[in-house]
C-alpha cells in the first residue's frame, strides 16, 4: 500500500543508505535480503526500514524478503539515478581536489564536468583529468552542460557569491563544504557537510576521563 | 523549564549549527539575537529553535532575546567544548590530507595529534606540521594521548579493521568518510560523511529537463 502524503525528507535521506547496503550485498552475490538483515547492517530497526519503503510501494513478498536487484532498481528509479548527472565543483583547495579525485561519484552516476577556482595560481592546473578553470567561466559551463548539481568547496566568505551564480544558472541542488549557511530560493536544495559540527555532535556524549 | 526526558539526538545534532550561527553573529560584533533571527539565518523555524534550546534550560529573557556570548558559552558547555579534544586521522589519501590541512578543527577546539596510513610510500611524509605514521603505531599514540575521537579516511575495505583498533584503544566517537557501515559497541558513536549519499538525497527532488 502506497501512502498518500509525500514521504518525509528524513526518509528520502535514508534511501541512499539502503541503496548502498543493497549494492554491497549484491556485490557479495547475495540475491535476497530482509528488512531484518538490512537493519542489522545499518543499525536501523527492521520496522523503520519497512515503514520507510512502504512510502514508495510494496517491494517485499510476505515471508520471502526483498529481491535485492529489484529493490536496487526501484530505489535508483525513485532517487532519479537511472541516468547519469553532471556536477561541478567550485573551489580547488584540499577539499575540492579530494572531491575531484574521489572515484565514488563516477561509480554512482555523477560526472564531474568542471572544477573552478578564482586563484590564478591554481587556474590551468590539472586534477584527475580535469583542468582547473577560472570562476568567471562558471556560467558558460553550467549552461553548456545544463548542470543542476554543484559542490561548493570554497572558503566560507566566498560561498554565498558562488551560490548566487550557481542558482542564477539553473543549479537546483548544492552540496556545500563551506562552513556557513547559504541563502537560496525555495526550489533549490542545499546539503551541508561540516565535519566540525559532526564532531561537536558526538562530544556531547563523551566523558572526560 | 528544563524538560525531564533526555534530549533527542536530532536536537543534539542541531546545537553545533546554532553554535556556528551564534559565533558568526558574535564575529559581526552583535550582542543580542532572537530565535526569529537565528531561524531566518538557518532556515529553521523560530519555534523549533526555542523548543530545542528549552531541553537544556531557559536561555532567553522574555521579549529581549538571547545574549549571544552567554548562549555561546552555554552551548559550548552542553557540547563539552570548554576544553580542547585530541583527535587522530586514519588514512592519508586526499581526504585525510584535506582533514589535516583544514584549520576549522583547530579553530573549534580539536587538535589533530596524528595521521596514519599503512602505505609505506606515504609513511614519513609531512602534512601541515604532522608526519604520517604507520598504522602499527596507532595503539601507542591513542594510549599516549588518551584519544577518544578519530576520523577514518581509509578505503571502505580497511575501515572496519581500523575501527576495531580504535575501539580497543578507547575511542568513543568516530567520524567516518569510508563509504561503508561500521560495526561498533553500543557505547561508541559513529557519524558518517558520504557526499554520494548527500547528492543522491537531493536528486530525488530534481527534475530532468
Amino acid at each position: 500500500m502506497v501512502s498518500k502524503s509525500p514521504p518525509p525528507d528524513i526518509v528520502i535521506g535514508r534511501l541512499p543508505i539502503y541503496l548502498r547496503a543493497l549494492e554491497a550485498l549484491s556485490a557479495e552475490a547475495q540475491e535476497i535480503t530482509s528488512s531484518y538483515e538490512l537493519g542489522e547492517r545499518l543499525g536501523i530497526s527492521s520496522a523503520q526500514i519497512r515503514k520507510d519503503l512502504s512510502h514508495f510501494g510494496d517491494f517485499g513478498k510476505q515471508g520471502t524478503g526483498y529481491e535485492i536487484s529489484f529493490l536496487i532498481e526501484q530505489l535508483r528509479q525513485i532517487l532519479k539515478l537511472k541516468e547519469r548527472w553532471v556536477v561541478v565543483v567550485v573551489g580547488a583547495g584540499h577539499v575540492g581536489q579530494a572531491l575531484v579525485n574521489y572515484r565514488g561519484f563516477n561509480e554512482h552516476g555523477f560526472d564531474i564536468v568542471g572544477i573552478f577556482d578564482k586563484d590564478p595560481v591554481k587556474v590551468g592546473k590539472p586534477i584527475n583529468g580535469l583542468v582547473i578553470r577560472d570562476d568567471q567561466e562558471l556560467p558558460a559551463v553550467l549552461n553548456e552542460y545544463r548542470v543542476r548539481i554543484a559542490m561548493i568547496a570554497t572558503p566560507a566568505v566566498a560561498a554565498q557569491e558562488i551560490t548566487d551564480v550557481l542558482v542564477n544558472c539553473g543549479v537546483k541542488a548544492i552540496l556545500s563544504y563551506a562552513p556557513t549557511m547559504l541563502s537560496v530560493p525555495a526550489d533549490v536544495r542545499v546539503q551541508y557537510i561540516d565535519p566540525v559540527a559532526s564532531l561537536q555532535h558526538m562530544t556531547y556524549y563523551l566523558n572526560r576521563d
